[in-house]
């Protein structure tokens, strides 16, 4: 199996890496990362995705996928966006986030709230420094309230396109092939897979 | 003197706008507005500058004035845009808007810290309803934390091009001839004198 690292603390994004991707892994391990973590000073989810692609393969030495993910509102011109995690401040609070975002759009009719969910999936190959992003959208509108208990995030006040129901009350199989992180990271195991010799 | 509404419950910015135009209000005399606000439900300032304008010339039967303005950051897309004086929620209070905005960009060094003033002021003539809007940008940069007394809303923690100064900091005089509301209102008045008799 030829190691593959994904740039991020969280097993339970390293899980649900693995999950998305189920048989497209191949003959690819996926495994977590406890190295350092670069500031995100990037202005775009490609630059920060690629932030923490590099200084993962920088200290494994191994293949390294990261991502960058947000919510965007084109009312707000696109925000919260790269600062989606850190919406009502650096404690990082995902309640407060959401919150904050719900009471911003107080006012705003159904017809403008129209926005969606940005994941930019990066992958840097150790030694060579080869680089590549894939960016995709899952489009949908900001609900009024929340709904459901299942994703993360902003999941509750989402309604992803072609559906009745926010994105925190699909079944996690459904969320797993349609959201953003699928398309996103589905599009960049083509790549590896092309660059990467799995043995 | 021909009389013109501005279309504000704010005695500070009937005030406030005649030390901006100063002789250019020439005979017209500005008066204020206590009639119905409608909702802001525009997604520009423009939009809502105008929304503000119909009302009041539709209620005083006078040529109206209105505007919107508020603050866009550059690596934000533009947001808080029109959402800036509710920016913490709808209680629409100016120093926890400023505070928040900073706490958002808590890690974003100076080179992507620029930003700007946007103003949209229009007219709506009663009778025809015609209407004229003009938009103008104050460029800046978003300061780390807030400098000045003077001023209002989001100008302690807005540092205009070539000053060293918020403006917040700027003497008012100063202010009053190179803000965004001031580049705004006097475009506008040409509009006016053109369009509107003056006794």
């Amino acid at each position: 199996m030829t190691r593959v690292v994904l740039a991020t603390h969280n097993a339970h994004k390293v899980e649900e890496l693995r999950r998305i991707l189920g048989p497209r892994l191949e003959s690819f391990e996926l495994v977590g990362y406890d190295g350092p973590e670069p500031a995100e000073t990037g202005t775009t989810f490609a630059e920060n995705a690629l932030l923490k692609a590099r200084a993962a393969a920088r200290h494994t030495g191994l293949p390294a996928l990261a991502d960058d993910s947000g919510i965007g509102v084109d009312v707000m011109g696109g925000a919260p966006g790269i600062f989606s995690a850190r919406w009502s401040g650096p404690r990082k609070d995902a309640g407060e986030n959401l919150r904050l975002l719900l009471w911003q759009l107080t006012d705003v009719p159904a017809e403008h709230r129209g926005g969606g969910f940005t994941c930019a999936a990066a992958l840097v190959l150790p030694v060579t420094g080869a680089e590549h992003v894939e960016t995709a959208v899952w489009r949908g509108r900001i609900l009024d309230a929340p709904r459901g208990d299942s994703g993360f995030g902003y999941d509750p006040i989402f309604q992803p396109e072609g559906y009745d129901v926010s994105a925190a009350e699909l079944p996690p199989a459904e969320k797993d092939r349609v959201s953003h992180r699928a398309t996103a990271f589905a599009r960049l195991m083509t790549v590896l897979a092309d660059r990467v010799p799995s043995t």
